[in-house]
């Protein structure tokens, strides 16, 4: 793509002003617009050093509010981001409904300068250049707009640059030797650069490649760009994806699963077998866990389940055997206001392990397909797209090396009634069982159906739902627990 | 005072279990009155290397829901965390209301083995103390109450036990080379160990030195300490602070402003009088920039002013000559109720800049004096304790070397409602006027007086409060501008 790039275009100061007096004003007054309907926004300047990429972004936002946007400057991932997924950082920065984040490079550069600076491999940067592309399409089918610019110099213009920054002594620190490494090495970048820009190209963030040889024409296409992009994505609203799209989504193999009715639940054991069984893989599982940090495999562990079906105890049994140092419980509560105002899968990114440690989370990425589907806490149209989402967020998990296990605790209608009554009747108890319990049952059927197609489009051979059954707790906390010994042990 | 341990406890299993099941059942109730009675709590546990916290933490946390307590792990700061206050990471953690944070290791380390790993000075190493005393008096105050454990083995004891790790390949890794050189230099950890707690000893957070040497004893008086600080924390909430303590505590030599009403508001310059000044003093401003990053010195710059005084414009000035790499502009709305669940500060120290950069708050923590007061969206001793709390702050900031300016924009009534008025009439600029500003503008008086009294009370000599007289929008930017770059200048 760069070579279609035009080098000789020039702009006079005052071509430039009055170009862009009017489309300014219109940026400032969108921003407003945007922060009602709640357009969130991602504008991301990529380029060559000293293509003027600082100086744009410090021009640009003196039209906007600082209220409305934040401005974040990417560095390399230090040691301890290295030990999370690679977009792990990036989703985090993602910005609230309403709001623009501008991003002093972005996740770009981890496809690309690595390649020469970091030697990943070129398998490794195009499977981070599919994650890339599919993080962007979620977020544009989410409603957020992305807006990507790389800023282009030619290596003659990049080193002129270099020097006038090298004679003060203040911008000095500005221009490191590994610039001067990359403005030797120009050709070698060049060809990194422009097959990123050819292969995350999509329909959802298409590039805009821009000449920066000269400042005022670059400034005035990126104003005329950022304006257009969000005066149309304001008039639309949706993204529509082009049908022969989803033929190149990535589609899953999803391995079959019983019906929850077909589950039989007579399954028990006795008191002495349990304590038995129970330490044993408790001891096995602390051998593991030590075995699992020195190979720094990250480990998740989901618990979902019917109310009272007992996953507080089966994660007290199966946390008692790890170190705390090396693991983290992560309840899972409705969200809050900050969480609803970004993409739902955003709180999550939020708990993930870093590599070698345990993660449990009690609840999880799954309450879009269950809970707030059936209380229409979300549109039909965004749970049902959320089962490709949450495979595609458990398939990054996995090429980061996870290891990721699935419980859904099952017990039938009876026992919960059961269960239910008994903690009403026990003072201390009491406090687990609240009127949205009550709620929930009378609602079972329901979500008997949605459990069922949860674990049908969403058991992936790499993350695939395990059904423990819980009619008999001591069972269930075994299963549970041999389960992840058992996943660990194939892995190591 | 580690002396006075008793190295020669011992437990039997079954005194343990008799023991303990008691103390441990009212633990597990306390949790939820915890929770009721939004009791925040800090437990943190110190002491000698393998002298087994993460063991204890873990079957401590086995008697807690998962939903009530976190477990942080607290490493040595990462280069990224040493650009920040000493207390910036620690401040970040401390727990919600109603919740546990439990700390394997804390902001202790920090202060004691420092001092033989890290070169920290003798008198660094007290200045943190201090630091430390401030933190934990202002969060018990603030009705946390703070836990300290220091786990006591013999030398003897932790050698036998390093031995031990060693024999097994999997936990080896435990066994670093540094742990075995700090027991062979046993006496000079000693030395520090002790200083650290006699000088940390406070009546809002003391110390409970455990004999390590025997577990189940250790155990026990962990679970007997936690339960009884608990329940009295519980009983009396409030935590007197004894008079004398007073006359320790740090008081601050306060510089004389005039009152608002005596404040000249006819200056006023012309626009290109204007122009030119404000040119120059942005390109000198850029400069400084440019020496303030290299010399890594820490920038605040804190914005309060009347509605309508122009904070917004006056701040687009001042950042229109800084390089976005460089500085940030946040902007502080009502606090959310995440925020609102910590003590009134936590916010903010999510938001100071790392050395070098600078940030620019639109509002600050001077929101507890003066609209949270005059609200009443704190209790009279909240808002009253406020001003020693933020002198504090301000006085950490300036010991971790930061320049600190704080402006507050003046105008007079009339002109308030001039321009109350315009923004009414002038469709672009109708979001900026709400139903609130007019609720505020009825309490001006009241106002005034609450902002005599922060400028009275909080202009410290390290960080006086400058009054920017903004009657004249283009006279007030100057002198924002200006002050910020005689401070710089003044320090470099």
């Amino acid at each position: 793509m760069l070579n279609h790039v035009d080098f000789n275009r020039h702009m006079t100061d005052i071509e430039y002003r009055l170009e862009t007096r009017e489309v300014r004003g219109e940026l400032a007054q969108l921003q407003h617009r945007m922060k009602e309907s709640k357009l969130p926004v991602i504008v991301l300047f990529e380029g060559w050093d000293s293509s003027g990429k600082g100086s744009m972004i410090a021009s640009m936002i003196q039209t906007l509010d600082p209220r409305f946007f934040k401005v974040y400057n990417t560095k390399d991932p230090t040691p301890e981001e290295q030990r999370y997924p690679f977009l792990w950082r990036h989703w985090r920065r993602t910005p609230e409904r309403g709001q623009m984040a501008i991003f002093d490079e972005s996740w770009y550069p981890e496809v690309s300068r690595a390649r020469l600076e970091n030697n990943l491999s070129v398998d490794e940067a195009y499977s981070r250049m599919e994650s890339i592309n599919t993080f962007e399409r979620e977020l544009s089918q989410d409603g957020y707009l992305i807006i990507k610019f790389f800023l282009h110099i030619s290596a003659k213009e990049q080193a002129h640059r270099q020097e006038k920054l090298m004679r003060d002594k203040n911008t000095r620190w500005r221009v490191t030797e590994r610039d001067q490494y990359r403005n030797k090495h120009y050709k070698e970048y060049y060809r990194v650069y422009d097959e990123m820009l050819e292969k995350t190209n999509t329909v959802f963030a298409p590039w805009h490649v821009i000449s920066a040889q000269e400042r005022r024409s670059a400034m005035n296409e990126i104003y005329q760009v950022i304006v257009q992009s969000i005066r149309s994505a304001l008039d639309e609203k949706k993204v529509i994806i082009p049908s022969e799209y989803h033929a190149q989504m990535h589609t899953f193999h999803l391995v079959k699963k019983p019906l929850l009715e077909d589950v039989p639940l007579y399954r028990s054991i006795d008191e002495d077998v349990y304590r038995n069984l129970l330490h044993k893989e408790q001891k096995k599982l602390a051998k593991l866990h030590n075995i699992v940090y020195r190979k720094r495999i990250p480990v998740i562990v989901a618990y979902e389940g019917w109310d009272a079906a007992g996953k507080g105890g089966n994660i007290k049994r199966l946390t008692a055997a790890l170190d705390p140092r090396g693991y983290e419980v992560v309840p899972i509560a409705s969200p809050t206001p900050t969480e609803k105002a970004h993409n739902h899968l955003w709180r999550f990114w939020q708990h993930f392990p870093e590599d070698g440690h345990i993660t449990v989370f009690d609840r999880t990425w799954y309450g879009r397909v269950m809970v707030e589907r059936l209380e229409g806490f979300c549109t039909e149209e965004e749970w049902k797209r959320a089962y490709q989402e949450i495979n595609e967020l458990e398939y990054e998990l996995q090429k980061w090396g996870a290891i990721l296990i699935k419980f859904w605790l099952h017990i039938d209608s009876d026992e919960q009634l059961r269960r239910f009554k008994e903690r009403q009747e026990t003072p201390e108890k009491q406090w687990k069982i609240t009127d949205e319990d009550w709620r929930n049952r009378e609602k079972w059927d329901q979500y008997e159906t949605a459990v069922n197609d949860m674990i049908r489009l969403t058991s992936t051979e790499y993350a695939p739902w395990t059904i423990v059954e819980s009619q008999d707790k001591k069972f269930g906390r075994i299963k549970a627990i041999q389960t992840l010994n058992d996943a660990i042990e194939a892995r190591i």
